[in-house]
């Protein structure tokens, strides 16, 4: 095995403490200050083996251990370490601390690589504070402008642009690389967040590809009103009219068919107080499907069903961003593969049913994803769990294949 | 007239401007420190003509213009001066305002009545930052334990306890009165907030009771997953558990009369993140009708369908408060419609849809209320509005009966 397993659980426990809750789960929102402080812990353990350290103008960390010729394209590994409000300690962070401790494993043996590795976390994944998410490698990959991303606001009105300020100048020392430079292939270890691998009993999955996912925003602005006055039927209530909408795209697309996934996450009304009639209504929405052609189609029905359930309310209907199903590099497929093979691992191919920024890394180089089981399919959640067996399997599988082609 | 209109007009333009929004609304919620700033100024209008100030544990403010004989129950006349957070300038504001006019008046004149008349605003009327509302008159009343007031908190977690305790420290040289003194008689003049008024054409309204009220909270209780990888099969998500629930409750209740009012006004969804299934919805439900029977039998349906449509997730149902339907004084009404006569005013009998502090008074003393027009029956809003006309008009009838009854 190349890594210590024992190392990377114990890091994996430490970065869990970083905006650690109560309840055994970890709120380490993307920005914040548990995420600048989870910054200096990566960036120090990276340092003691002599790995260099540097952001971009998205607010992607990279931690490079240097190859022999620095002209080639780097062996790019990783995920990202924000999480969720009420987020688990491996959604993400596996995935970065698995990458950190191959380059890490091979350093303090005096190993240098032929390319450069680089250890990537990229910036706000989750999307729970700014959304929507994977800003950090839509950025680096083109799929969305810097100034669009800079612009989105938490919910107090924090502009994500002012965060990553914030964030760059808790780093003033950190050189900037460009967006999107050149990357030779890129690897991102992850839990499964579903329960097909533990279900199987099989430590490694080949991820195949990643379902596609719609995103939208919902604007149902309506009148507000005397809750104990204003007749019924001269209402243009906002929240009657959601709770209408969404019982419909619930019943319509939610449970169309088998492997749709539909979720209204997030609500505000406004001005939400107990005997005002409410005015507006925002919502979001996330849908996915493993069929683009099923994707679009359910999108088509939710867009037509917001337009109908509105009235008497107006609707606004905001597409936020559109991902398709892709399908992940077969030749890396092949290499984890034999490399789970001789480490003496079983494999399944598993089709990512969340999303990963391995998805807009696929169309730059050559990528894939390895998974590991976790508990019950649980993630997103404090009760969020990855066997340490299952966590060092996945990181020697991944180590042995960034030998490889490092 | 027994009042100065146009002062009336001026200190209703100046305390809208205290807690006034850029959208020409007011929020001044209660033991805000609006609400104190707004207390300054009326102990400081009342001092001017030699009135005295009180408060009392429940933090409602009490301005005496001291009568002949101390020892007989004073005559209280006033409303509220908390709004909601978008709120008018004119709802509760000009009950203080106009009683307030008319002591002034009075007092000007060095009237000394045969018994104190005591202006008072009570505290938290509207329940829009600590629920229900109603605070103050009900604490005085004896309906709802102050250990019971004081332990609401509101959306920060701030409890009114507290709140209160800030509100008498700002004011340590108020004297406390007893909770529940006797009073003589009660006097609210108020916005309509209704319709009918300004339909008709007459600028008073004798209203005969108030609508019967209950309040609910209810919490949904399901189970936080991941939006991309949790089969909707094994979901229980307090979204859409909701949303099934209200679209149920308007379609049962909501629609069942033409007078019933049914309202979701306040929802709480967590974690609230665009990518978690819903695991807790909170909401909270007002609903009125004049006749107590039909209050009581809609109550009983909204509490078994929020048990139904709650499946798979849980349910709790607590009832906040229950107000019935009451009739105010007739002898009172008898004299605010000659009051009314003498000043040439047309009159009109309006049952009153929104609840009032009356509504606690009316089984303590002899207690009634006067309604003006607003501009379309619009009220809880910024562009709630009153006629100079009306504001004295109503003032003005108060004033007479005022100065009848002390």
């Amino acid at each position: 095995m190349r890594i210590d397993p024992d190392r990377l659980w114990q890091r994996l426990m430490r970065l869990a403490e970083i905006g650690g809750r109560p309840d055994g789960g970890v709120d380490r929102q993307a920005l914040t200050e548990g995420e600048i402080a989870a910054w200096r812990l990566l960036i120090g353990w990276a340092a003691e083996v002599g790995m260099e350290a540097a952001t971009d103008a998205a607010g992607n960390l990279f931690l490079t251990l240097p190859g022999r010729d620095r002209a080639l394209p780097p062996l790019l590994a990783g995920s990202h370490i924000d999480s969720q409000p009420t987020g688990g300690k491996f959604d993400g962070a596996f995935g970065v601390l698995a990458a950190l401790e191959a380059a890490t494993f091979l350093a303090e043996r005096g190993v240098a690589p032929a390319r450069d590795i680089t250890i990537v976390a990229w910036m706000n994944e989750e999307g729970s504070r700014f959304a929507p998410g994977m800003m950090g490698s839509e950025a680096f990959a083109g799929v969305r402008d810097l100034a669009a991303i800079r612009a989105a606001r938490d919910a107090e009105g924090i502009s994500a642009g002012d965060a990553l300020d914030t964030l760059h100048a808790a780093f003033p020392e950190l050189p900037r690389r460009p967006l999107g430079f050149p990357v030779g292939y890129y690897l991102e270890p992850h839990i499964e967040q579903g329960p097909l691998l533990e279900q199987a009993g099989i430590p490694i999955g080949i991820v195949t590809g990643i379902q596609g996912k719609t995103t939208w925003e919902i604007v149902i602005k309506g009148e507000e009103g005397h809750a104990g006055t204003l007749d019924m039927a001269l209402r243009r209530d906002a929240l009657v009219a959601f709770a209408r909408m969404a019982a419909a795209m619930q019943a319509e697309v939610g449970l169309a068919d088998p492997v749709v996934k539909f979720t209204i996450g997030r609500v505000e009304v406004q001005p939400n107080a107990p005997s005002v009639v409410p005015s507006r209504v925002l919502f979001r929405i996330d849908l996915r499907h493993p069929d683009n052609a099923a994707l679009a189609g359910f999108g088509r029905r939710l867009e037509a069903l917001a337009e109908t359930y509105a009235a008497p309310c107006g609707v606004s209907v905001t597409r936020l961003g559109e991902a398709p199903s892709n399908d992940f590099d077969a030749g890396l497929r092949a290499r984890i593969a034999a490399a789970a093979a001789r480490l003496g691992h079983a494999v399944m191919p598993v089709l990512s049913a969340a999303g990963h920024d391995a998805r807009h890394m696929a169309p730059l180089c050559p990528a894939a994803m390895i998974f590991i089981p976790c508990r019950g399919g649980i993630s997103h959640a404090p009760q969020e769990w990855a066997e340490p067996a299952h966590v060092a399997a996945g990181a020697a599988v991944l180590a042995e294949v960034i030998s490889e082609l490092a």
